[in-house]
């Protein structure tokens, strides 16, 4: 007998609630606070901070297709300036997905190991120095900046308590972040986009790029960029073979996923330009998913953790449906 | 050009360090404390707690096998009571996977959905109590019993800080577990292997099971039994296709992928028996091999924690390699 109520824990925000578990329980779930959520509760996403993925066509000949977005000021700057600037500048095109390690990354770019054989880099391409891994020197009185907002916009900071030397997690304009006195960074969670980098005191240019697919390596806080996260299409990184050469690098070329083209999505033709909205942080409604998430208690849950991992609170976002 | 050093930061434990990351720096890493443990300091798995599932085999004819290893006592003991059963019964040859969800889990087993044609549970299945989720009133000075051991063989409980609501994280013999004043409780990490259930007051039998494959789903921690950990074959779950019915199920039953078999180790023939061994957590080069987990200080990192989130302490595992 297949069971359903581990079906019924599933926290993806697109998978509705079984009809069984709906009626004999009618207490709020996370994806029951969302459903409920108003129109004016959701914010569009900047063209500007979406850039789309194109890889090759899978086996069976399915297009796979990953739509990333970028993160906004304050955070990892220097870095989404040089991605926007290689995604202009075509640089992707023909790049390929080269290492794939279970629990750990997808990552992607040239992939070229000698130097001399290396893709070039289009002109512009900035060194970003490590101190830009955190936003630091934060106003006191900047109580609504990125961490902490008054009143009936706050989001409690105690709501998402998290390991202390990770930072105390917090959500800044739909962004998990971790704040630490007057220091904030964004975190690495599962879908997190990062920059690859060589040893320190390298940062890495943007170039080669990564995500998270497995849980969430916290300890790459404040040692490399995150620029971003996966939001649609995470599925085709998840689930490529496993690399079985070094490091998780695919032993032979030949298994590499080559990646067609990457483009910012405002440079897409109308038709092809995904569109996106994400639950304001700010809202009534993203405060009560928060504290649903926190306090599980519908019909599958017999403990309510009483908190909740900051990785374990994905910001709802979900894409804007043309207009009939 | 490939950067080398997010490569060097993979905390896979099969996987050594680059050549030039070694040369450019002898300051430990987790990788490096466990190939330096002595021989005495692994201990084998005993092979009444280890269990084999054969998925037929991928589209390119190669095997696919898992292997997981069960809870030991005190932990969840009726429902891997139930599993041993199982397995012994045969019950899950010609069963299935049937249920992949991104970020969350990989779920086996009969997968029926009506009740008239589920497949009959073998006599002696027991129905266990939610009250076993946990592990309650352990005699306080029970300090090496499994959560605090003394003097030489400490595993300082602050190198494991961890998200409060979901307890403080510890090592019992070998596993993660969570502890809040006399309670203990295994918890879900990367691989866990839990017992797929229907609403409260339902636990569980454990024919159905499911393994984590994202972010730690801590949430769950004393709603679900835990009852083990898949230790090799985690990318057979971890990549097959994601479902696309409701809650991931697969909507097309020939997506579902076959299960041949399932039996305990000591049931298969000599040569087709893993054996496998892991790093005593009382040894001395586990408690440096967390130090170092939680203070990464080598040539790739800049800033390091000071602590470790429980799921990113993965107790290492090796195959033990047969007497030449």
């Amino acid at each position: 007998m297949r069971t359903h109520a581990l079906i019924a824990a599933t926290l993806g925000l697109s998978l509705a609630l079984p009809v069984a578990a709906q009626e004999a329980d009618e207490r709020p779930t996370p994806n029951s606070v969302v459903e409920g959520a108003t129109a004016d509760e959701w914010e569009a996403i900047s063209a500007n901070d979406l850039m789309v993925m194109r890889l090759a066509d899978d086996a069976e000949g399915n297009r796979r297709e990953v739509v990333i977005q970028l993160m906004p000021k304050p955070f990892s700057q220097g870095w989404v300036d040089n991605i926007r600037l290689l995604a202009e500048t075509n640089f992707w095109d023909g790049t390929t997905v080269y290492r794939v390690v279970d629990n750990w990354v997808t990552q992607w770019g040239d992939g070229e190991d000698d130097k001399a054989k290396a893709k070039p880099l289009p002109e512009g391409i900035k060194v970003v120095p490590e101190s830009e891994y955190v936003v630091g020197d934060q106003p006191e009185d900047d109580h609504c900046g990125y961490h902490v907002c008054p009143a009936n916009r706050q989001i409690k900071l105690s709501e998402f308590r998290t390991i202390e030397p990770y930072g105390t997690g917090a959500i800044s304009k739909g962004w998990p972040v971790a704040v630490s006195g007057n220091q904030v960074w964004p975190t690495h969670c599962y879908a997190s986009v990062g920059v690859a980098r060589d040893l320190t005191p390298n940062t890495g240019t943007g170039a080669e790029l990564y995500t998270v697919i497995g849980h969430a390596p916290r300890q790459l806080d404040r040692n490399i960029a995150v620029v971003g996260r996966v939001i649609e299409g995470i599925e085709h990184l998840s689930t490529l073979p496993r690399g079985k050469g070094g490091a998780g690098v695919y032993a032979d070329d030949m298994e590499r996923v080559p990646v067609q083209w990457v483009r910012m999505a405002g440079d897409l033709s109308e038709d092809a330009h995904p569109k996106f909205e994400y639950l304001a942080t700010d809202s009534a409604s993203f405060t009560e998913y928060v504290r649903v998430r926190a306090n599980r208690s519908d019909g599958f849950y017999q403990v309510a953790a009483g908190g909740v991992d900051i990785c374990n609170v994905q910001v709802p976002i979900r894409r804007i449906k043309a207009a009939e």
